[in-house]
Order: C-alpha cells, then structure tokens, then sequence
C-alpha cells in the first residue's frame, strides 16, 4: 500500500475504496472476506478539472442529493483506514451483514450439477424467463406462503431484495410519497432520492423532505406510532428489522394492513430474515388477512443459505394489488422486470430448487441456527456488562444502546479500541442515533474473540 | 393446455404468457429452449375490477406511455398462440437471439469448481465489490481493451449488459434527450420511456416524442446522417448493430465520436457483439482517440460464452467522462451500482475468468465460429432467393428486406407457413418496417431445416 493509495483514500471520503484481499490477509491473521480492491481514481483533482473536457450533459440532481456513501462501503473505507493505521490489527468484522460459513453441500451440489449441465446439449439453456423458472416460483410459493393464497405466477425471482427494491422504486417512479421505519435499511432511502420521490436532505434534521420517518424506538416498542404519520403512498417495512432485530406481532401487522387499507397505501413488506424468527410472530405479511390487496413482499436466500454472492431473491406481487386505476402492480413489475433485467442466473436459480428442498431446508435452518447461537452469544456479553440490548431473538442483528453517545464516535472507539467493525446505529436514519448494530454473521471463533474484547473495553 | 389457459392468452394480448417447456417439448421433435411457463392472470376481469379494492396509488404514468409487451415476451406470445393453432408443428426459433449450444466445459469446470468452493471455508465468499471481482475487471481490461488506456477501476462488471443500460438511464434520470439507431435493440427506447425522459408515443409516425430517431438503413450504409441531428444528451449506438448486422467503419465512429465532442454529448457504445466482427472494423469504442471523454462501452458474455442464462456483463466508464459540473460519470454509476445492484453472481464471475484464460477464449471462438456459420447458411439462403441481405457478416444476424411489406405481416406469414419464428424488423423501431431479423443463433439442424422450408416458402 503505497502512500499515494493512503492519500486517494484519505481524500476520496465518499468513495468506495478497499484494500485488496490479498495485502490484508498478508497483515490479519483472523481472514476474514473483504471486499476486492478498488482504489477510487474517479475524482479528479482540481487541476485536472480545470483543463478536462466536459461533456454539457448536465449531472442528475437527485444523485446530488445522495449523503456520501452508501453506508456499507463507508464502513469498509473506515476499515481499510483502520488498517492503515494498524496493518498489524486482527481486525473483525460484525458490521456490514455479510455471512461466513459455507453453503451446505446439498446446495453446492446443486449449483455445480448445473454448471457441469450447461456444456451438454440436454442440459444447456440460455435466456430463461425474466419472472424466473416456473419450478422455482412454485416451491417459494408452496414453502413460504402455503395456504395463504400466493399463487406460482405471484412469485417474481431475482437477483436480491435489493436489487428488487429498486425495480419497485422503478415502478412507482418519482411521484409517491414513502414512508420508512426510523431506522431502517438505507436503501429504502436511498433508492427513493435516486427516483426523485424527495426533497432535499435537510441537516438540521438528518431527513430528506417528502419522506415519512417512523420512528421505531424501546419507547414503542419499535412499532411506529401510525397515528401521527401523513398519508404514505408506499410504506417500506421491514420485519423482523434490520437493524433493531426487531419482529412486527401478529397484532402490529394486522393494525400495519388497516392502516394501509384506510389510506389506500402500498406496503413494500422486507421479509429477507424471517426464518430468524423465533415464536410465533408472522412470517410473512401475506398471514394478515386483507394483505394481499395492500401489500408486496420482497425476500432473499442471502441470510438463509449463504447467497449474499450467489445472488438469489425474490419479490410477490399479489394479482389483487391494484393501483388507483384499477392497473394491476404486478404487470407494471413484469414489464420493468423484463425491460430492465433479463432473471437470476440459471445456476444461482438451481441452487434456490436445492435450498428447498427438504435436505435443503434442514441444511438452511442448521446455518440459521449457527448464527443464532452467535446472536446469544453477543447479546449475552453486551447484557453482562449492563447493555440495554434489543433484537437477537429473531433476528441475527443486536442492537446496542449507547444513550446519548453519538454513534459513529462509539463505532469508532469500538474499532479504535478492540478492531471489531460495527455498524453505527445512525447510518440507519437519525432514528438510530446513540446504537451500534452488531452482526451475528462472523466464524465461531471472531465472534467469541469480538466478546472478549467488548469485555476488555467495557468491563 | 386447457380452454381457460387458452383463453386468458387470447385475452391479455400484452402479456408475457409462454407454454411450458414440457408441454412444448411433447408436441414437438424438434427440441428448442422455450421460455418457461407462465399464464399471466393478472388482468382483472371487467367485473372484478368494479368491485375489487384499490390503492390510492396512482401509476407510474411513463409506464403506461409504453407500447404494448417488450418486444421478445411479444414474440414469444405469438410462438405460444401458434402452437396452439398447430400443436404438432416443428417449431424452430431464429427469433429471439438467444443462444443455443452448451457452454465450453473449460467454463463450466469453473462454474462448477468455484461453485464447490461456496461449500468450503476456504472458498466461500459472501457479498463481493458491488462493481466486480478485481481479477475479472482487471482480464476484461486487458482482454478487451489493451493498450486503449482502460484501466481495471473503468470496468464496472454486471449481470448483463440490459441491466446495466437500465443503471446508466437511472444515472442519467428524466431531464435528458436521447437519441438512437433507427432500427436497434427495444431496451433502449423503453428504458428512456421509463425514465420518463420521452413523451408520448405518437401513433402517426410511431415514434416517441424528445427521442431522436437516428434512421440507419441501406441508403445511409446503415450509419445516421449526423449533420440533421437535433443536439441529443445522450447516444445510443450499438455496433455491430442489432437487428441490422451493420458495424460501423472507423471513420464512422470517428465523425460519431467528433459529433459527440462538438455537442457534449455522451455516447453509449453497445458493443455486445463485436466478437463477431469479420475483418478490421473497431471492436471497441475506445479505438477512437478522444472517446473516453465523450463514451462508455457496455457489453456481455451473453452471446461470446452462451452466458445468456448464467447473466455476466461489464460496463465501461472512463474516469475522463465528466458531467458538465465536471463530476465523474463513473461515480455516479459507482453510487448506483453499490445502492441498487450487489454485484453478479460469485459463480457467474469465475466462469466469465475462466473465458478470459487463453484456453476460455479459443473455446468462445470457436462457439462464435459456430453461429457464424450458421450465418453464412441464412444469408445464401435468402440471396438465393434473390432477397437482399443485409447484416451478417460481423453479427449473428441476418437482416431480409421485405420492400414494401409490413414486417408483423412477413413474420406472421413466415410463421404460418413455415413454423420459423422471426422478429419483424418494426418491432425495432419504425426504421425496421420492411425488414425481418433472422438469427443464426440455433442448431445446425434447425438453421439447415429452417433454410429448406425458406427455400419452400419462396421458391
């Protein structure tokens, strides 16, 4: 790492540079997976500025109003900072929600038997359809919404949630006005400024105008006070939460589709971690009834099988949604879904069969359970030293409260102090100010030594 | 195939209904990847919707300016329909240009080895860089673009080249004007409909308003008279062409890369299929001295590899590009890369490595051999029968003219009569009208047979 690296990094704030895998491991004896190289040269330096050509196509404003990074790869920027500074340090990460432990093998199987089909005659396809293939719809159907009336045909396949949540964003386009749990995941957000549905982001606040934060704090329960809230058009909702852990009741859901239902409103339902769930709170938002008048629901194999590289996901769209018109949601998404994207890959789709099948599924709840553990472990060692610790029970997140400290300075001192990477509670909306969240997903032995470390610091 | 399913595709005549493969593959002997099934249903009947609870969502209003399906689920539809008029037809396909013959075993062995990795501690990896793996955008740099001043940090790796044109017309946002080859590929009219950067369509001319319609066809050697163009934003070109075949000359792309310079405008290069160049045409945008300050380049392993079903792309943004503040175009793409994608698949990725080994690209020439032979059979074929041809000769696409002729009616004729799926050239633009695509990708035997019954037809 050359010293004109160090000064890219340190002068690039916004951008996404990491340290290559390879000079990391070289210094960290705890490997962990990093991100791949990519030191930002995209900024150009006032001198060349003055003299480079530009084009008079004028920038798009709503990308202006972005604030600096995106927070994940902000996080990996303070990391490869860190290491800088510390090229020694074993650093761990619990930060960015990134799984560790391998694919079960049934599923591995799956997706090598497939790729070895692709060079045969019998076995190769080519463009599937960009809804998905009709076997794999109707096993997500049949595991994850039996009985509820998802049809096969409701079942859109994808690359991940989050890429579906742009599609949808596509979809509404910039006249909707949005409302979103406080915190949240910041891509609700940000997909929403990048449509040109918000204002400009007001400082002052820490909000975009034109959006509707509800605020999900121990105060309520981490249910928003629905009463106080403007009509929304779209409520992207997430259950259990990321990242305050926190899984809606059947009572929240059922209030959270009557208020929709009063306001005519559209509620883009995030289930990516329901198999965390423990008890009986609903999976899916297709168990209230009236839901599917009202409702969307986007889920993922990431947090279940591994496929946070793999990339698999999916997104149902009842045939009841309809928007003012009468216009059926789902056709404007099959349009968007086959002008804008062309389906999941053929292989990644094969792995997803695998997933659900009956080994796969055992297999899946046997790396849930793994990560379970760690949420116990965690929570365990923020309770013992006097935390105020929420989420971990049915969610692979906890989150900490650090009352009246700023976030990323505890995300710093946390790093500086004991070289865990954590995820600030406030890159998740002001709502997450004085909270750190921090990841279960991390090798046995990080986790515990990350534990330790928190008891070195806060003993 | 039941009544009912007969007559919902009779009735939603937008929709992307396709039969099952299944029920395709036992009707017909000649096997042909179908898309998969999926009777859509989500038109509400006339009664429902009288009755049936609605948002109070208004819909996206640029998406109803759409015209009817994207084009190929259009095609598709039409393929379906007539396999119910004639279930014992021998359907062959040349329209859609999906590809149809098994990937070289030197890529699926990475797929599968990278894919068996996923189940070891030491090869599983969970969310790679947003904008590819290092090693990959670094081979693509030096494969594709050598000595051409590309570097690895340019190359921005995807699921496809379609997705990526939807991420750059989000980069772009509403308050650009487009212009674009008259006939080429839908995705790029639909995804700036989207966008909402047009107006209406307008029926009389079929064509969009505040879209320039560049007509490219044999008077013009198939490249845009430029001196009669209205300053556009932004410019699609795709070479070699997709439906013509044509690939444009050097001195063409310089005076294109010169309007460019003299207007500020911003070119984006679809070069998806330069592999199937024949002789010293550009294969690269980037040729051209001056076209990173005025270019970016997207392209695919689709139509190289057979990676149509496994989605592996890359899009191309110098850091020269600049906006007219003089902000990078590259940071911009970057933002949207990391907010609204997560990067392709791991196991796609190591297959697109494995393309780029010298073992990988002599096993894609040789596929690329292949269909160009294939080529070679359409175009003797119908200069036998004294059509003129165009295209072909640096693209896997054959482009008939039909003068005179309606080009729904030539491909509805040539379906009726022969059972050979085509796409009519107006599906293109209005500058296809008179024109039918043709394409090579196919079996020998289907091509061979799909030739006979041509030779049949016009004799």
């Amino acid at each position: 790492m050359s010293i004109t690296q160090n000064l890219t990094i340190s002068i690039s704030s916004s951008s996404s540079s990491f340290l290559s895998p390879s000079s990391f491991n070289s210094r960290s004896q705890v490997s962990l997976p990093v991100k791949s190289v990519s030191i930002c040269k995209c900024v150009a330096t006032p001198q060349e500025a003055e003299t480079a050509y530009k084009t008079r196509v004028s920038r798009n404003e709503n990308l202006g109003k972005l604030q600096a990074g995106y927070l994940f790869p902000e996080i990996a920027r303070r990391r490869s900072a860190h290491l800088l500074k510390y090229p020694d340090a074993k650093i761990i990460s619990l930060g960015i929600g990134d799984t560790t432990e391998p694919i079960p093998e049934v599923i591995t199987s799956a997706l090598a038997k497939k790729s070895h089909a692709l060079s045969t005659l019998e076995g190769y396809s080519g463009y599937g359809a960009e809804q998905g293939e009709k076997p794999l719809r109707s096993a997500i159907a049949s595991t994850f919404y039996p009985d509820l009336g998802i049809e096969d045909d409701d079942i859109f396949v994808s690359d991940g949630a989050k890429c579906d949540i742009s599609r949808l964003q596509i979809v509404f386009g910039s006249n909707v006005k949005m409302a979103v749990q406080d915190p949240s995941y910041p891509a609700y957000v940000d997909s929403s400024v990048i449509m040109g549905q918000t204002g400009l982001y007001q400082k002052d606040v820490q909000k975009f105008a034109n959006i509707e934060y509800m605020r999900c704090n121990p105060e309520n329960g981490f249910f928003p006070d629905l009463s106080s809230l403007s009509r929304p058009d779209i409520i992207f909702f997430c259950s259990p939460n990321n990242p305050t852990g926190a899984a809606a009741t059947r009572e929240q859901l059922v209030q959270l589709v009557q208020f929709a239902k009063d306001n005519g409103s559209i509620i883009v339902y995030d289930s990516a971690y329901a198999m965390y769930i423990s008890g009986d709170n609903p999976r899916s938002i297709f168990e209230i009834p009236g839901a599917k008048e009202v409702a969307i629901e986007t889920s993922s194999f990431s947090k279940y099988a591994g496929f946070t590289g793999v990339r698999l996901g999916w997104t149902v769209i009842p045939k009841q949604l309809l928007f003012s018109d009468g216009f059926p949601v789902a056709k404007d998404f099959n349009r968007i879904v086959c002008t804008c994207f062309n389906g999941a890959s053929n292989i990644s789709q094969a792995g997803g069969l695998a997933c659900l099948s009956p080994e796969g599924l055992k297999a899946m709840r046997g790396v849930i359970g793994f990560y379970k553990e760690n949420t116990n472990i965690i929570v365990d060692t923020f309770d013992s030293l006097g935390f105020k610790v929420y989420g971990g029970k049915s969610a692979p997140y906890v989150w900490v409260h650090f009352p009246g400290q700023n976030s990323w300075d505890v995300f710093s001192e946390i790093l500086e102090k004991t070289h865990v990477v954590t995820t600030p509670g406030s890159g998740f909306g002001p709502g997450g100010e004085g909270f750190v969240r921090v990841s279960a997903f991390g090798h046995r032995e990080n986790v515990l030594e990350a534990c330790r470390r928190f008891k070195q610091l806060y003993k």
